[in-house]
């Protein structure tokens, strides 16, 4: 036991410096004045080296050894916990230091350049940096991929999803891909022939949108004690351990975006809020991947909330709060503007019907980098080619499209996939979850979330990482990460009928 | 080289933990939810025990040597670099770590307990908490002192106000002590027989008063694109290198308060923003210890901003932002106001002239108890006489007296008389500056503190640790710190005549 004391009382030390990065990047997109980021950079980059030292090197291989030969003295939990830290290990030294060096190098180049480039459509400007750089992460897939006995593009996917197969990836997205166009017209020409949607007529203050932003987490149970919302550029969800922070942006034209950014990023923190406070500090206390993360937000934002029983609770609130007047703010016409599908070149604006079709070009496109298939000089054209082909339009500049996300110039690899899984995920969650307790709809109709959040958190939020993510998944639903329930949802909701 | 370049890599290690506390304590201050309240502890703490261990063992301590074997090879700045490395080995080794453990669980059950014992008055309860923790120090103060060749007292003094003699800071009390008392007496009949100060009535609105401290912080250069003002419990001056955030806390009824605050905070952050950039991160790139980093607040709040000059700049704009009218607004009765001296019981509420007086209470009773010739038991009654000796008020209960500072029931000996040796050093550096250029005092007159600035930048601000603390203010004023400029400063000032 001794080899498993000594690495809990590591990886208590990395936890610890996880949170405090988690709050100074909190900071950094909240606080921060702008004169500082240099000096924050600086310090960030730092404990970054901090953290990959702790997560290395040979006497922590030993005792992850030790800890694993005496693995029968540990319960489930430990277990859990010592597969993880092995899972962190394999991925931490994977990548040799002077590889790892010119990936930091050569993202930072790159990323730099992307937001120069990315407003004067200048792809070509990129084109170098990001070239060179997509050669290292080619060069670290294939390490990996080695070292892990799995595909370079699993190696990359195992970093936000672990355990996750490309096969199943390609499964799903090949279904989804051959679905969701023909569904897309299906529903368009459905919604072009029914009551079009009005939409609720602003300004709408800001001070008004939060106030209607902080009763909704309210509702949903937020732990403001100890948790805040702030302001940022971009919505997200961070802070560290008992400190949930989540950030939206404000559009006085339009509050829903707000709103849903809101929803969204408290599915999110109540995800972190509810996992195991006794493994807090340990890898089996932390959330399950990216994709079951991106679950529990897309189950409250896409499921939950969206659903007519809780619209027809939160449309008189909207109006009371944002001081609406007219038929623009009945709940069936908010549910009209919520449900209203349209393709279109931005992904983060993308509804959930076309939102995969966005994910289903990147996946594609970043397999075929990894495997050396594309060359940078096509890619904007096969871009192009695959939204034509999958979203029905074709961007007529880069800005708008291949140069629209920060992703692959920050060199990540393996991530799209997860929003996408994790609208499957939350899909799936969420019908097995009506299926256990009769009361989750109502309850949501009364804006009571209780009946759900116990399912949840018995199912999902309390279990940390005690099993793989498919594994979770499966316990949960009682089947393996998959589109049937996903299509169901949005048959019903969009063509109102089940499929 | 190479041991003194190794050491710089350290330090640079060292100073990211440390920036990255610096925020973490500012937010603790000013953002964090309560309830994050237990989980922000351990991570402070985990990452405390990190730089304890960054800054001790052999290794650091062989590096050490090697580059003070060296030292030929080093200019000026790098040998003073390693001076100040050297100084904080010492003090982070000399205490062995089973007693540094002890003491650091003293001081969170003794702080715990004064903030109960404090509002009931009720020094019992809290004594044999203080008791214990008192005679750990005072192990700790023998330990070093014997490692370190000078007093106990000295050992704790050296932590706060490097090099700083107890003969000396005895010469500056009891000189202080023997004058102020009578020069009170003084001030105060002619105070009694002059015009009396009218108090403006409030209510003044957060709002306006906050645009006051912001216009006054754009006066005095603050510099927003590195540095925040938000509000807190206690004003204090944090955040991190490059990024200075001070805080401050509004009373409606009393507009003064918050803005000699915000005056003073912005004295410690324009300090800490003109330190050598090129240092950033070393020994040699920090301030100069407490009496000197006090002596850059007091200078801005006592000597610039009180001075008659500034205040003549200062009145119309108060007026005109706090809208106030009639005869309290006029510069000579806020001169009045400002200038106000009156013995009270409460140390953070003195008057610049019965301020020392406070400081020399406690500086006698701490040199006392880590001498062991006072008990725990005779501590509230000695506080009473001392008050009564010096100040001219005997304390009526131990709210008001003993238990109105955390310092000692957080183990924190040796850094009282650095607040009241920083305001003769304030005194001295004005004198001396008023002296080498006489567009100092105009300046200010026009709102214009470039010429004083000037000066402190290129004698203090930018010279970090290149001297020790007396050295660095003899070559700036061409005296040791002593009391004749500030006696010859409230003279001039209470008593309108040179002393």
């Amino acid at each position: 036991m001794k080899a498993y004391r000594d690495l809990e009382a590591r990886k208590k030390r990395v936890s610890a410096v996880g949170n405090a990065m988690g709050i100074l990047q909190w900071d950094q997109q909240t606080m921060m004045p702008e004169g500082a980021a240099p000096a924050r950079a600086t310090v960030l980059a730092e404990l970054s080296v901090m953290m990959h030292e702790m997560e290395t090197g040979n006497d922590l291989s030993d005792l992850i050894d030790q800890a694993e030969a005496e693995a029968d003295q540990l319960d489930n939990w430990q277990r859990a916990n010592l597969r993880e830290m092995r899972h962190q290990f394999i991925h931490a030294n994977a990548t040799p230091a002077d590889l790892v060096e010119k990936i930091v190098l050569a993202q930072s180049e790159s990323a730099m350049c992307w937001r120069l480039a990315r407003p004067k459509n200048d792809f070509a400007s990129l084109a170098p940096k990001l070239d060179a750089l997509f050669r290292l992460k080619r060069e670290e897939a294939y390490v990996k991929a080695d070292i892990m006995g799995v595909t370079p593009y699993e190696a990359m996917l195992d970093q936000y999803d672990p355990g996750r197969r490309e096969v199943q990836v390609d499964r799903i997205f090949d279904d989804l891909g051959g679905f969701l166009p023909g569904f897309v017209q299906q529903v368009m020409e459905k919604q072009a022939a029914g009551t079009q949607p009005l939409m609720p007529q602003g300004p709408f203050p800001i001070e008004r949108q939060q106030q209607l932003g902080h009763e909704l987490m309210t509702v949903f149970g937020f732990p403001f004690d100890r948790g805040r919302l702030d302001i940022a550029h971009h919505p997200f969800s961070g802070g560290a351990d008992g400190d949930v922070r989540i950030t939206t942006r404000y559009d006085e034209a339009d509050f829903m975006k707000s709103l849903m950014a809101v929803i969204h990023e408290t599915g999110h923190a109540l995800y972190e809020d509810g996992l195991p406070q006794q493994w807090r500090g340990q890898p089996v206390g932390k959330s399950r991947g990216m994709t079951l993360h991106e679950s529990q937000s897309l189950l409250l934002e896409m499921q939950a909330a969206r659903s007519e029983e809780f619209i027809r609770f939160l449309a008189p609130t909207t109006k009371r709060i944002l001081g609406g007047q007219g038929p623009a703010w009945e709940p069936d016409n908010i549910l009209r503007v919520y449900r209203k599908v349209e393709p279109g070149l931005i992904r983060v604006f993308a509804d959930e019907v076309t939102y995969p079709l966005h994910v289903i070009v990147r996946y594609r496109l970043e397999k075929a980098i990894l495997a050396d298939e594309l060359g940078i000089g096509d890619l904007p054209g096969a871009w192009n080619d695959l939204m034509a082909q999958l979203v029905g339009i074709r961007p007529t500049d880069d800005t708008d499209g291949v140069l629209q996300d920060v992703h692959w110039p920050e060199g990540i690899f393996g991530y799209f996939p997860t929003y996408s899984l994790g609208a499957m995920a939350a899909a799936q969650l969420f019908s097995a979850a009506l299926g256990d307790d009769s009361d989750i709809l109502p309850g949501l109709g009364r804006g009571d979330p209780a009946p759900l959040f116990r399912w949840l958190d018995q199912n999902i939020r309390s279990q940390g990482c005690l099993y793989m993510p498919d594994e979770l998944l499966e316990k949960a639903t009682g089947s393996p990460l998959g589109t049937a329930a996903f299509k169901a949802s949005i048959t019903a909701r969009y063509l109102g009928q089940a499929e």
